[in-house]
């Protein structure tokens, strides 16, 4: 079924404000959800919804609270997000090294004891949508096997990088395992087999069978380099959030465990050049433009093929699940009540 | 033929301070190269010298220099590097953002008008030893095509992460095409194809041929998420350091045009841990003895590798070609002047 985003913005508040969660709070989880949808990533989306209520309503998740934020020195904030919403805990986090990098050119957050943020590349579209450079990280719980590996040992450690141009921000967002476990979960799902080299089974053997790749471990992408790269992430996460290692880390999938992962936002303020912005530009159209190897595929620019979807969905609405539709209505406490009315 | 280390080192000193180096930037460069070859790179050692030295004697790179930092705010560096050597003017700014990250907790430096700088590891290594995270990126030619794309756009664009531990730092330092063209040089000049997918000719077709690969390009390495990743390094840094864009950059391969890539170094400070640090040594262990896919095969930690090799090469030397090694010291204006004292 077709949803347009303000419905599903007014269903997402709703619920989350049925729960005690502040408005404002409830807008900016709500954002979060609504704009993955938008942008074609529905495994970020109101799929998620459900078991944030979940955790809100277990007090794993503290919608009340944006945490608790300190200067550890004066480009270094230390958040302890005091078990508040993800999107709440990381976006008034940005807000400071935002406005701190202005003046000091470059500010680092590192939050823990905060819960699932979302998608990345939002928090960095708005710090490159504003003119400065954003960079993110989290860890995540242990999915994705070493390179030569047979063990989930690390998270899918993602990484996003927004750069300013004189159009669109660049925004690159790339989980450094070779495939989501949402997709996994979909194969399964769907009774698919999952293509050779994407996942190994619980003993270590490489597998075809999603079901026995989701109580395994998934392959990193691009090898030795891409184990290499998110090694590096959930070593830059723990150091500079204070958070667990991905073999430790509980609470972003579940809705029994308080979430003990890392975010990391860094914002880099290089002034207003406008002669900047317009190189960065031109750049990324000789390169959109350029010789694809395959005159069907046209080369694409990181962030234009979620900016063309989110383009269309306001205008069209976007698909949901009629069932999930159905089970986050089910979730509303005013339904609920009136369900119990007719009931009596 | 075997070579130590303070065999080469001299060497490449004499040669520098031959051609009116300052004694410590002849240091810096040759620890650079020497470094290289003793992890077992040779690609980034001994035989870039002779194309450092031409350069030095066009004017094109200048040895008396270590370029001129300014902070454009409290904890961004922004570095002309005024042709100095690559390492000098590095050096200089990894000591200056290292001292202002103690302080601020992060600082950044942004790098242009500098030559090479050879291995980013040797950087953020450095930082890394003395207890700071270390982050650096450098742009170059272009040699990589977009993935999907048949044309050389984007540099082959290098990350390097370091990590203190409480034993050796963790140090990841990967380009971001599949392979370098370096090794593509090395087969061709043994006769040898490449594997399908590593290179594309100078017409945009896949192939095989080494020497069609050299006027062509190289693959990203990991499809799409490598190639948005060194695509973020490419607009990272040219925004950073105000550098050119790959296709418009010479100068670093070449001993013909003054060199107009960019590099970027950030440091962060998380302040003395020894409980983060243990954390640290304990989950890389927990990977390094984890089950391998392969048991011929151990699971490996970024670095492992290089760190063995460099003691193996301090006790016992390294390999130098004796070709290159013979050019090197024909090259010495010492031994210039032997020979033509000889001759006359």
């Amino acid at each position: 079924m077709k949803v347009t985003k303000d419905e599903a913005r007014r269903l997402a508040i709703t619920l989350l404000e049925e729960r005690n969660a502040v408005s404002t709070h409830a807008a900016l989880q709500a954002e979060v959800l609504v704009e993955a949808e938008l942008k074609g990533h529905p495994s970020h989306g109101l799929q998620r919804l459900p078991r944030i209520l979940t955790r809100i309503e277990r007090g794993l998740a503290d919608p009340r609270t944006e945490g608790v934020a300190t200067w550890r020195s004066s480009a270094f904030l230390e958040v302890d997000g005091l078990r508040g919403l993800g999107p709440v805990v990381a976006v008034a986090a940005l807000r400071r090294i935002a406005e701190r990098a202005a003046s000091s050119g470059v500010a680092v957050a590192g939050i823990r004891n905060s819960n699932h943020i979302g998608m990345l590349a939002h928090y960095v579209e708005h710090l490159a949508s504003k003119g400065q450079i954003g960079l993110a990280m989290s860890s995540s719980e242990a999915l994705v096997h070493p390179y030569r590996g047979a063990r989930a040992l690390l998270g899918t450690n993602p990484v996003a990088i927004a750069v300013p141009t004189a159009g669109r921000p660049m925004v690159v967002d790339l989980a450094t395992g070779l495939v989501s476990m949402g997709k996994i979960h979909h194969h399964a799902a769907n009774g698919l087999p999952i293509p050779v080299g994407w996942a190994r089974d619980e003993t270590g053997m490489p597998t075809i069978d999603a079901s026995a790749a989701m109580k395994g471990s998934l392959a990193p992408f691009g090898d030795a380099k891409g184990y290499a790269l998110g090694l590096a992430v959930e070593l830059l996460v723990a150091s500079i959030a204070g958070s667990a290692f991905a073999p430790n880390i509980r609470g972003t999938l579940d809705s029994e465990a308080v979430c003990n992962k890392g975010d990391v936002l860094i914002a880099i303020d290089v002034g207003s050049q406008p002669e900047l912005l317009a190189r960065c530009s031109a750049y990324l159209d000789l390169v959109r433009t350029s010789q694809p190897a395959d005159h069907t595929h046209p080369v694409t620019i990181p962030g234009d093929g979620a900016s063309a979807r989110r383009d269309r969905a306001l205008s069209d609405g976007f698909e949901v699940a009629p069932r999930l539709w159905d089970e986050l209505n089910a979730l509303s406490l005013l339904s609920k009540s009136l369900v119990k009315g007719h009931g009596q």
